[in-house]
């Protein structure tokens, strides 16, 4: 599968004849309602998870088939579909593709095949090359089911939600929010979702900040104001985004040597004081501490990570129960 | 544990004292009736399994534990059989093996010991070692059961018996059936499997298809006629089984070079012509396209390919209930 | 971490604030009111998982996430803890760490803030640095629970506790038990846990048998009685407990060469005659045959090293009852 061009204008389906959303692929094109209706339905399942609730599951997905598709290892990302699809009382099942039949030769799409006929009804697919998961949506069956899970530099769409749900959850109303994102911005797929889902939801005040080998060129097309420096950008906002230095999708020469981006970049106590006194502060993890965010910051009372991870189960529960469901 | 010849006459008991199949192992010497039951068993599952059905599961194995064993790995394989038993509601616990005690030391029954302690009620057993199962078998108590997923060269039975269901399905009766089996039988279990359980079932038009190399000597012994051409091989049969090319079981100047294979065995357009005009054409997986089979073929109209995995399932499910049961 | 000293006057609190039992850390020190709680807990589950029982669980957890943090391989204990808490109904997640986010320079408590923020409510911990379950248990909020599977050199509680469980069932009583630990005790945390729980337990003649170069220098503080000689150190005992050599845990020299561990401090069927004739042999797996244990005294009716299985898997359930039931 070689790298497909994600422009903007490319359109992708992920409503099925009659309207409804049976693929989460993307946030770009997402609407509004729609957006707003998974975070309400993930609202209710962040009750459902309350560790002081006895039994922390529901019957929703009893007797589905979950597969976990992950080209790409990742955990975290991983273990987050996993629970929330036991919490939905799905039957999970994990593979690992590195070591599956591709490596007897089999296609992409024949190992899709294969698992439809064994009647998967969600795939939850994380691959390194961008609009994989869109190109297996194209090619299942309408009651199969295709959940973004990161796919190359392109989407990632869950986050993004979650992300809205933070935000919203200690904000409220997105079109007063100024949200700024922090660091490699070129190679991050969540701060494309976020870019998308924050416009859809009425936020007009969207900064990058970050050096400009890290800034792609047409954020400005996006209505994204850039910044490449932190005392300019951080000024009255009420959200930051701080997000992982990824190097291993950086080539020679992009990646940050030593301390100097910490020292031009790195959220630090100092650096969050010119951000309105209540803001928040978002990573999606994992973080690198001293690289992209001061430890002090990280684990200080603006800091909602950990929120954002508690969110996450409850936005995966209900991205995968509501496509299921139509 | 040494390879230990499985010539046609050595018995292989997988019944209990009460003359109940207690372990499915080899297709060889399993009676027609017990073959049919499986079948019949397994129809009542492909409704059970049904994408259409709400709850995909039935409670027959709640609270056993099934141990799937892999000593070989096969993602396809161990995947079919965990989503097969997680459908009868069983506790799956997957052990790779090749990472486990026995590299500290710790030999394959003292494995078994451990693990029967634990109260496996059923192992899914694959092994590069033809018998290793049987060993197994004759090892356990007799209130644990033994699934052979692939030994070897040896047998591969549940892909036998999906293969006969898939047969029964497109084709009711089995003594008039013209069955064509192509390439690389000499390394096949799933050959092996198939032969045995076709002359049970009554089919007296049994083909084998391939150059010498890759034919077993002992075919006619079993009542398989040999062709070395599939344009005499194909001619008016029912069904054509192609086989996937295991280079990973032959010696060096066994494997077919370059597009040598395809040119000769490969299954194309022009070659299933000669076959009966509803013949249909079966591949166990996963499929080398342009080595074995034609991509025409394998998604064109007379390819049951997939519908054999969805099968796979429910025998697979039916083996562990029947066996489990009793 | 870097590895801390656990002396033998470090206290550990594995209690919360009512006094009830919120993790299971360590042995030492562990009251033996809660020992023997422990013990008549998991034989009510021994028979919850009789092989004869139709249904071998109970919905105790269910509901509750498990998560299996293994930080070094561990195949075997790894599964009894899958079975134990899937055979209570828990959601069972196995965190293979190795290839997780702390490989993306993510810190071990971050690791853990992050699990505990996806709403984990026990987590099973195995670690090769001494006590790091420890301050995970310092670290988790107060409705997470962590059970020790094995930390460095230092304990592992659930093995000690299922050798005192083996020991009460066939002997009864400890008060007047002999016991002698067989090998190299130096490296063996099973050795210390065991050493902990028969003291607390009330056993006065604990006996430790090996090479000056496989024994710790503090035992005789410990009440234990020092042999270099099997002969000597057997005679009269009513528990032979034989240990693995853990080649893997010692230097260049420590290792014993050949057969001459065998041939000194093997467990033969001569020298298991010095001990009282009704003596039992233990051994926590996986075996060594003709390094530790010879294969006529393993496979032997004195034997009860397969039954320590089992009843391990009963005290795994016992122990993950009780700390999330508190």
């Amino acid at each position: 599968m070689s790298e497909v061009n994600n422009s903007v204008n490319t359109p992708v389906n992920q409503f099925n004849a009659a309207g409804e959303l049976t693929h989460l692929l993307t946030l770009e094109g997402l609407p509004k309602e729609q957006i707003l209706h998974i975070l309400d339905t993930a609202q209710q399942f962040v009750s459902v998870t309350d560790p002081a609730r006895e039994v922390k599951k529901v019957p929703l997905l009893r007797g589905k088939s979950v597969f976990n598709l992950f080209f790409e290892n990742s955990t975290r990302t991983r273990t987050t579909f996993e629970i929330a699809a036991k919490r939905l009382s799905a039957d999970v099942i994990n593979l690992d593709i590195s070591t599956s039949s591709t490596a007897k030769g089999e296609s992409l799409l024949d190992t899709i095949d294969n698992l439809v006929a064994m009647q998967a009804d969600i795939f939850v697919v994380r691959h390194s090359t961008s609009r994989a998961p869109i190109e297996i949506a194209q090619h299942v069956p309408a009651h199969v089911h295709v959940v973004n899970a990161g796919d190359g530099s392109n989407q990632h769409p869950t986050q993004g939600l979650l992300d809205m749900y933070t935000m919203r959850h200690f904000k409220k109303d997105f079109s007063s929010l100024k949200v700024a994102i922090v660091g490699d911005i070129m190679h991050s797929r969540v701060a494309k979702s976020n870019i998308c889902a924050l416009r859809t939801l009425g936020c007009t005040d969207i900064r990058a900040i970050g050096p400009e080998s890290l800034l792609p060129r047409d954020l400005d097309m996006l209505g994204v104001k850039v910044f490449h420096s932190m005392e300019e950008g951080l000024k009255g906002v009420d959200v930051v985004m701080t997000l992982r230095i990824q190097k291993e999708r950086m080539e020679v020469g992009q990646v940050p040597e030593g301390d100097a981006f910490f020292k031009q970049y790195g959220l630090t106590p100092t650096r969050l004081a010119l951000a309105k006194p209540d803001a928040i502060v978002m990573h999606p993890g994992p973080m690198n501490r001293g690289v992209e965010i001061d430890s002090a910051v990280a684990d200080g009372p603006q800091s909602v990570i950990l929120n954002q991870v508690t969110f996450g189960i409850a936005v995966r529960m209900a991205v995968m129960s509501i496509v299921a469901g139509n």
